[in-house]
């Protein structure tokens, strides 16, 4: 079992992702300037992951905190607060974590005692919640994996991305801890390597066998081998079913689709936006020539323009089902999503 | 213009693209030695010029031989071409070059300058031919290119792979050449690069603008923007039109298809293997993990199992045209292909 991060002895454990698979090192963190510094770094990443590090990052500040002025530490919260908020300023669940941790904070309390406890008590709560939310999503996918089944994923979605086992890899990982054999086909997913860094790490971590292949070959494996499903995670879903994901995820859709290999999203219901009817309304975020030019400090194409969208809009029409940690849904998606809402 | 190859006063040029695109530099070989290196560190590689630079690396030991013995130097040209041949034993265009030289050497000769002038004229004439099979093979693909068009390629077909313009790169050019406005996506071709290392750099020295992607972005580059059409070259063609080429080629083709874009094969004559009936008799290479787990000399995924084919087979049903130095075979392939060898 993967242990991506931890909290004892007043000290955040941070596994350094940006080691990973070379060296398993944890950053220490006894001080606000370490979380910060961990999450805009990338040491840590993965979006629920993230929030979970911010809201634990304010229980380290908070029980820290050796004066007994109540007003200060809540002072000292709250300017806290703001600069883990400000570390990654688009990362939704960053908002969504911190946002509860400062409605918590902004209670009244009779004592400085009180205070840290329900600081406490709230970040072990969404921690905690991450990792029910991942296995519930686990199980629910689980039952699409047949015994003996090849599985095709893309870009990293398990321990390292999440609390828990992840989302798409949490299926996978919930299926063979069920006792079912499996094969993994692990997408590198170039420009940043999620797959081939991580992916592979955490399978081989976890025992499952996996054969690492570049991205171009996903269509190959599936015309000379046999691949009885896709499954990726999303970042956000529109209330029509358009998922957005990393880069290649439409890519390995469409030959899936060219294949008869169905193709399945697992994310958690907070992933679903029913604001935006279509994914032509997700605003995809470019990032650095450098990371198509190269990898790290190494750069082997030469100055040009480069296109690097982090992420790719795969239609409805496409997904075979969505896993969410409420069930799974069918299409048409449309409908079967507004019903998982209705019962709110 | 790019000088991939030269022959100058007894000395054989040869552009070192290990080297590419940070550093141009020349091996300017005088010794048969120079020229084998050369070919087996993949300083000079693609399957035409490694049979131009083969032929010229005899010429060179012939114009360097200071003797005056006839017999001496037919046994040390022979010699010569065995350790050629030895260089890369599968490369079909190095063999094929080879057969044509050692059918001059095996000739009778009155002196020893017939016999040089000889092996001269051979290794010459068969530069030449490349460079004019690439010029014919552009003129006839060129027309497929509207003005103002967008294109996609894969892997490296330029310069840089052949004597000439090259085979898919060379139709590109020449409706760049011909005043056509053009704008190309270069798939960067994992795992070795050779379209962010390669395409990307012969592009940039013709002044054609290009864009350069992860090959996961292809699909969404066809959603999003517009793509008039794809064009690769090939390695081996069956009868039924059936082509192998770089992997990854039949992704593209797969996701060219779900976007109705035309997807182009430009690949010489001799490369349209008779014998062959269909793609499932072409044997695949497969290459060594490192290449998948990292690039050069930089490892970024852990031990594993890895798949690393070098080549994929793309379906004639996927391709809608193949472009020949002999001119343009549509489908039917079966029968068209079969056409253009009914004239010889």
């Amino acid at each position: 079992m993967i242990s991506q991060i931890g909290y004892d002895e007043m000290t955040l454990s941070i596994l350094d992702q940006r080691k990973l698979p070379l060296k398993i090192e944890y950053i220490k963190a006894e001080k606000l300037q370490q979380v910060c510094d961990a999450i805009k770094t990338l040491a840590v990443r993965g979006a629920p992951l993230i929030g979970v590090t911010a809201a634990l990052g304010l229980r380290l500040v908070s029980d820290r905190y050796s004066g007994n002025e109540l007003g200060e530490l809540k002072a000292i919260l709250l300017a806290a607060e703001k600069e883990l908020r400000a570390t990654r300023p688009t990362a939704v669940n960053l908002m969504w974590g911190l946002d509860r941790m400062l409605a918590v904070i902004a209670l009244e309390y009779s004592s400085i005692e009180k205070l840290k406890a329900a600081v406490a008590k709230e970040a072990m709560t969404i921690w905690h919640e991450d990792v029910e939310l991942c296995e519930r999503m686990g199980r629910y996918g689980a039952e699409l994996i047949p015994d003996k089944s090849h599985i095709i994923t893309h870009c990293n979605t398990g321990a390292l991305a999440t609390a828990g086992i992840g989302t798409a890899l949490g299926v996978i990982l919930t299926a063979h801890d069920a006792g079912k054999q499996l094969h993994v086909y692990v997408d590198e997913t170039r420009p940043l390597l999620q797959g081939g860094r991580l992916t592979a790490w955490e399978l081989a971590c976890a025992k499952v066998p996996f054969t690492l292949i570049t991205d171009n070959m996903a269509a190959h494996v599936m015309k000379t081998r046999h691949v009885d499903l896709a499954i990726t995670g999303a970042d956000r879903i529109a209330a029509n079913g358009d998922s957005a994901n990393k880069i290649g995820t439409y890519s390995l859709a469409v030959v899936a689709k060219a294949h008869n290999v169905p193709f399945y999203i697992a994310a958690p219901y907070s992933t679903i936006d029913m604001n935006i009817k279509s994914g032509d309304q997700i605003v995809i975020e470019q990032r650095a020539a450098a990371e198509v030019r190269g990898f790290g400090d190494l750069i082997w194409a030469p100055e040009c323009e480069v296109y690097n969208p982090a992420f790719d809009v795969t239609p409805a029409e496409l997904i075979s089902g969505i896993i969410t940690d409420r069930g799974i849904v069918y299409p048409p998606f449309e409908q079967n999503l507004k019903r998982l809402f209705e019962n709110e």
